[in-house]
């Protein structure tokens, strides 16, 4: 990698593109972030928070920056991505058919990388549409699929805070499919958000997301929406809620339009991991149902067995 | 309430037991704490540590204690309740047709309230089964039946800790059914702990926490359980667990002997909630299932209501 700091831009400055924003920048792996923001309010709070050192748009994005990270719901990322590597693909093309005199290169912007050494990352929450998308795309090399496993319940720029990442996962998925140079820029660039990579195909990805943490958010939702209906009835229903049910019922508060996608991209896993889920809730209900303390203590201590995997 | 301290005996040192003896005496309300324990390894934990300034029997307990702090699981409570109350009346019987010479008052133990004096509570998480027990028990008045609403996923001596119950709310069910005096004693108690007090009835309160608590560890141990299942298949299931999966999945850690009794006492409103959130998670399986994404939005928007309540 060259030790020249890197322009990154940005597509989506909320709360895991702008954190990225933060650190990349205050940790000097960028030089400068370029920030592309199609909502106007957000573009707006961005700026005054100081997340990029410019806002552009995406094709300025595209052309002037060195790492491109796409940062938004993975609904509209599987849409965009294939633009943006087609963008640099005829770049790439124009450039290798054009002389060093060409007009082409003495029109490329001030200080912007050529397109076929330009790398996109996204950071999307389900990695199989996302890599099928661009499985035969002449530039997948240059796309590296991860995912760094961090976040809050909030969204938007004002969710944006430094350290976000420090400490966690980040997943590569297929990353035989990128070039090795790809690859290890992108390893530096979460090695400056101090996190830790893991390899894995992005159909394991998904498997383990379902599990671990799209469910998750399935069961706090219901929960939300359980204790919701009750207060119909029962204005003070939520007067003795204590640090237990907020701990439950926390993730409900995520946003529908990052999660409406992950839910139905991810839809065969996800229908597994609840249909498991239900089954186990049935068996709860059947034992309380029938007052039987045995049954109630074998699901009970055998969810205990979770003390092993959490602190 | 007289200026002296009270002489407080707790049954059962375990979090909220041996909690509630850290505090009270540290905090001045108790002079001395009187402990039973019928875990041998439990009470040599709790002395150790030193919760207690003396473990005693049962017997003694009663017959030295102002107060006497109920903190065993709810089935056991709803057994031994009655007994010592049993205990106290008798005492008060005798005492009453007692002529100050009589030896049975010479033989009071030092500085022993009288037994008309002495105040019961117990900290249950469910309440009307107790409360039913002892409805038209002749010492009644002496009972006050109250819900700390305070714990940790933790259980035993080594989980007790100063603070436990701070800021946190108390319940007082079917507070109509105590003797005024020992309500306002028992409030000083509380007082003392930083804990508010609620008042409310019996039904309500296990109405109330069957939505905003029971419920709660029972998606959790669901959760734990689904997600072990997975692990016989996926060994490295939990190396993406991050922050949300631990959040939604902690209260799985908790003791079966505390929450058999709670889930079968509390049998009608638990299952009223359980089969609401069976529901609820049905109705995100159909959207999933079906990719109906408008569904799936309402579904979320709906759950997101939570903001209103909880931080």
């Amino acid at each position: 990698m060259s030790e020249l700091k890197k322009t990154v831009g940005i597509i989506g400055l909320g709360l895991i593109g702008g954190s990225m924003a933060i650190d990349l920048k205050k940790r000097g792996f960028a030089g400068r972030v370029l920030g592309v923001e199609a909502d106007k309010v957000a573009a707006q709070a961005a700026m005054t928070i100081g997340l990029a050192d410019e806002m552009v748009s995406l094709e300025d994005c595209v052309d002037r920056s060195d790492i491109i990270v796409l940062a938004v719901p993975v609904g509209a990322a599987v849409k965009m991505l294939p633009e943006i590597l087609d963008r640099i693909h005829s770049g790439a093309e124009a450039l290798s058919s054009a002389s060093p005199r060409d007009p082409i290169r003495a029109n490329a912007p001030e200080g912007a990388s050529a397109p076929d050494k330009k790398i996109v990352i996204d950071v999307c929450s389900t990695k199989e549409h996302i890599c099928a998308a661009v499985k035969y795309h002449p530039a997948r090399k240059q796309f590296v699929c991860t995912h760094p496993m961090a976040g809050t319940e909030y969204s938007g720029p004002w969710a944006a805070q430094p350290g976000l990442f420090d400490g966690r996962a980040c997943i590569f998925a297929d990353q035989e499919e990128s070039a090795p140079w790809a690859v290890q820029d992108i390893l530096e660039l979460y090695s400056c958000l101090n996190m830790r990579p893991i390899f894995m195909s992005s159909s394991s990805h998904d498997v383990h997301t379902a599990y671990v943490s799209h469910i998750s958010h399935v069961t706090s939702f219901a929960l939300a929406l359980t204790v919701l209906d009750k207060e119909k009835d029962e204005k003070h229903i939520f007067d003795l809620a204590s640090g237990g049910f907020s701990s439950t019922v926390r993730l409900a508060k995520s946003n529908a339009d990052m999660w409406i996608p992950i839910l139905t991209q991810n839809h065969n896993n996800v229908l597994q991991v609840m249909d498991t889920y239900i089954e186990k809730m049935q068996q709860f209900r059947d034992a309380v149902a029938s007052y039987d303390e045995d049954a109630l203590r074998k699901l009970i201590e055998d969810a205990n067995k979770i003390k092993r995997i959490i602190r």
